[in-house]
């Protein structure tokens, strides 16, 4: 089954203590999709401006994902320069330029308006509204956030909550939105708000996966080389959401706790390079492989 | 089979947000015991003041504790003041008074010498080697040690490390003893210097078991209510080792990763109370309720 998608489009420029790269693909929207398109159809809904590399719209085409509904609007592309210390975590942003995504109206194509699998990437509370309204009837729909929109935007982030089916966050967000530092009552209070079920990311330590009954508790597979952490927690939700589409059930928890691990493994991939550069290059058999590995590293 | 250990008994005036308790029991050997104990017979050395209160000696003989090794000299037991922050990590040292642990030079008593399983508790590396010297020939020796002996005492460090099978240490630990960011790379150097198994303790987020060919990632007990987490980490030591213990077995990976549940479940409940007084009240059936909800916790 087809996932509609809605995020950013950007161009990074990456600076850790391994390398600087510059003007290379990011956006939340991109990784998502680059993992997801590795189990169903990927529809993305996003804006670029007209200096967007035609070779990175070509990359996106040849992993098979539909980009008809990126609009490319008079104006520059999402600009993010970002530096990492040697923790790796919580990237300094040395400049952002909004470009195009300041006035972003999202559209979704009518072709893409009967998807039953619908994700918000992390963007303004009011444009993951928009695009959930222009979705005739998603079964399952999930949203990412972060502590801005948290900040300046609870009530519609509430309201959004309202709606959805799966949030998907880091523990500092989940902390911070539920406003409880022990996470059994975050997850609680955080599900209150609407989610049926709660996904958090909690870097090189895995994630949780949380319904009103049950708790599902993810390693994260154990690397040896990390690059750039961009993206990991957008890949992860696009392998999640990506093997939940392909398994084309309802709301699960079983089927739950394997798209966890393929978000794992995914954002395993992602953090060795720079950018999409390892998601543009992963075959099926690598993630086939990695997804082996990863189910046994809790296996009593 | 018995396990001996050695480590600081004292009386900690612990603060958190969540209320302050004066002159509680405190010290890494007795967390360790206390949890130990639910497995097998443990023998503690250590030291103490004249004024160490008799009902703390008393409650570790209740729970079947040989406490013939803690020698009591003139002068006063070791006592240590903690502060918590919300954030229940890394407690800022109010007051610490080394008093007889400053000149602790410890004796194994002559029956204890034939144990079996030896477990070194944080403390001075040369007290360490002192005691592994004493025990004939133990079958497993581990463990634990900390910053201030990384900074302070390396080159003792790294001798006791050739001589010990498991080191537990918790993750920044793992990576100052290292100089390595990424866990894989860190584990693997840590073992270079002796030990053939490494766990590390991750608090909240469970806890890694290493060796040369195997890693399992182990869940941690997720908890509504968190008032102290004094002891946590010895609370974990002493149920892996004590489970080990009970199993007699030669050194097994299996083995071990039952010990790291029955480790995260012991320290689960230490830090629903103040001081030792959960694992004071805790029954076997407590213990082995709360292991069956721990291995769902990261069944796929």
């Amino acid at each position: 089954m087809s996932i509609v998608v809605v995020g950013s489009v950007g161009i990074d420029t990456i600076e850790t203590p391994f390398g600087r790269e510059e003007n290379i693909l990011g956006g939340s929207a991109c990784y998502f999709s680059l993992a997801a398109c590795n189990f169903t159809d990927v529809h993305m809904v996003s804006s670029v401006g007209e200096d967007f590399p035609p070779a990175y719209s070509e990359l996106l085409r040849s992993k098979g994902i539909d980009t008809e509904g990126i609009e490319i609007s008079a104006g520059g592309t999402f600009r993010w320069e970002g530096r990492y210390d040697y923790d790796m975590k919580d990237p300094e942003t040395v400049s952002v330029i909004l470009g195009v995504l300041g006035s972003f109206d999202p559209v979704v194509p009518e072709k893409s308006r009967d998807a039953d699998y619908l994700f918000l990437a992390n963007t303004d509370p009011e444009i993951q509204m928009k695009v959930l309204e222009q979705v005739n009837s998603p079964r399952v729909v999930a949203c990412d956030t972060m502590n801005f929109w948290i900040d300046n935007k609870l009530e519609e982030l509430k309201a959004l909550l309202g709606k959805v089916n799966i949030l998907i966050i880091n523990d500092s967000e989940a902390r911070q939105l539920s406003e409880e530092p022990l996470m059994a009552r975050a997850a609680r209070k955080v599900m209150d708000m609407g989610p049926e079920f709660l996904i958090v990311k909690r870097g090189e330590y895995g994630a949780l996966l949380f319904s009103r009954e049950d708790l599902f508790f993810a390693p994260s597979y154990m690397l040896e080389q990390v690059l750039d952490p961009t993206g990991a927690g957008d890949t992860f939700a696009g392998g999640f959401m990506g093997y939940v589409a392909s398994m084309d059930k309802d709301l699960d928890f079983t089927g739950f706790k394997k798209g966890v691990a393929y978000g794992s493994v995914l954002a395993s991939f992602t953090v060795e390079d720079f950018s999409v550069r390892r998601l543009g290059s992963l075959h099926k058999e690598e993630i086939e492989r990695r997804y082996e590995e990863f189910l046994k590293l809790s296996t009593m």
